[in-house]
């Protein structure tokens, strides 16, 4: 089926209990194309700078993700500088800059407006808008953001709901977004905006999954080690919706199969920083790791 | 099958957004009592004053639970005072008077020692394993603590754990007991310590056990609306005890019912304060909700 993600390609500086990497690749759409690739084909739209090289560019080429709609332009790739503690929560930023990133005007390449599936990653909610005047109406579209945007753009967020089918948000962002403390509450209220699917995703606590009279909850996989969870939430959402663009539908049951993928992608992407550990997972570690979450939770029925 | 608790029975002062109630029924042993009480025989040892009346008596006697264990002494009941903000995450505690609890000296009523599962409720390790001293060894013993006694007595309580099967603690506490921020680490030191099986509570994101080889989530109800959270975790102790007397025992499976059937209890719990939704609540919503939890987290086999 085939999916389009406009977002940020990045070189991260991360610094976790477990060690330090400098300049690696990140970004949303680098995260979400690398993981929605094990499902289907993927094509990015972002910007990097004259410093972005052959080798940062490998492990996007590797997964056979289409960078046509990838912008080259002077300047530098936007980088960021973050630190995590050991309880691994929200890093610490130390640095950002933008850098071309600052300017970036996303065009889509020529015939890319009929890709059936398009992924807003965390960008300018008012570029995200104008995205969405590129793109056949008959794509189902999904967005992500974060609580910069809510805080700044409330607004233009709000104007995007209704032309967004799925949702993703983390939980705090939900509660800052809705002005809802309660998880229900606040996912109706986006509902009732006009979005949806909302997926809250909750970190090392799981995802919460709310559509129509349907609801889906899965705890995140209790993992040993982590080293590093940045990109996370953008390889969950590679894993949601690659599933669902194979899966060719949102039928119920296939979007908790979908949030049950991106959990695992999740899952494995954390055990390594960057890309590390997707550039060397095999389909074989998906469906292990799916079934072992299928067990997770897996319960009898009630005996009295 | 029958289980046994110590802890404390309480006058509780709570209020939460919804509202206040004054000096209504609390504590851990109560909690517990009341909502062990749907599964099994329910024997209670605690302490309580010359204010505590017949009608605080009442929903015990109600739901049958035994109160044989239960001291009357001269004095004031063990009262508390707290307040939940919106976000239901730890009360504030404005006022704790001990009163008749800080001279609390559990005995057991002949013939209870051959009762097969105790359940010690959070009081002083101390206490605890002077009540194990009064057990026969052959019962099931289950425990509670908290972050007061992690850091005032972590001895007592580490030598405590070898005589411990199951231990029922929340995730800041367990964090704190083996100074462990992954919590499969930290279930695996405690498990190293001689319990057996580990239940980490973890408040609105839901719950996961930890036994030999076998590892179980799930994520908490998703409830549209929370009155008072107080009490829940030992309702979810009760419910998740009370389901493995019923059941006869500790098989894997029956510990991923019980860990169900203790979630259940819990999320009617917090639907209204103190016992006023477990008093009216009837077989038949636990098995509902039960299935309701299975429905939660079902998801097909994966596809691709």
């Amino acid at each position: 089926m085939g999916i389009l993600v406009v977002g940020s390609v990045a070189l991260d500086t991360v610094t976790t209990p477990a060690g330090t990497r400098r300049d690696v690749l990140g970004g949303s759409a680098t995260h979400f194309s690398v993981s929605a690739s094990f499902f289907t084909e993927v094509r990015l739209v972002a910007v990097v700078g004259e410093d972005f090289t052959a080798e940062h560019e490998k492990p996007l080429r590797d997964r056979g993700v289409d960078l046509a709609g990838l912008q080259r332009v002077p300047g530098r790739t936007f980088r960021w500088v973050g630190e995590y503690g050991e309880d691994f929560n929200n890093p610490r930023t130390l640095d950002t800059q933008l850098n071309v990133f600052a300017d970036f005007d996303p065009v889509l390449p020529p015939g890319w407006d009929r890709t059936p599936m398009l992924f807003l990653a965390n960008i300018d909610p008012e570029l995200q808008w104008r995205v969405l005047d590129q793109v056949d109406p008959a794509s189902l579209v999904a967005a992500d953001t974060m609580n910069f945007w809510i805080a700044s753009k409330p607004e233009a967020l709000r104007r995007l709901l209704p032309r967004v089918r799925v949702l993703l948000i983390n939980d705090g962002e939900i509660r800052q977004l809705t002005g809802r403390k309660n998880i229900v509450e606040a996912a109706e209220a986006v509902r009732d905006l006009g979005t949806e699917v909302v997926v809250v995703k909750r970190g090392e606590y799981g995802v919460a999954v709310f559509g129509a009279g349907e609801t889906f909850a899965m705890p995140a996989f209790p993992l040993r080690r982590v080293v590093d969870p940045t990109g996370a939430g953008d390889t969950f959402a590679g894993g949601f919706l690659g599933f669902l663009a194979r899966a060719g539908g949102r039928a119920p049951a296939d979007i908790r199969r979908a949030a049950v993928a991106g959990s695992v992608m999740a899952s494995y992407q954390v055990e390594d920083f960057s890309l590390e550990r997707l550039k060397r997972l095999t389909p074989e570690e998906i469906r292990g790791r799916y079934e072992a979450f299928r067990r997770l939770t897996e319960v009898g029925p009630y005996t009295d």
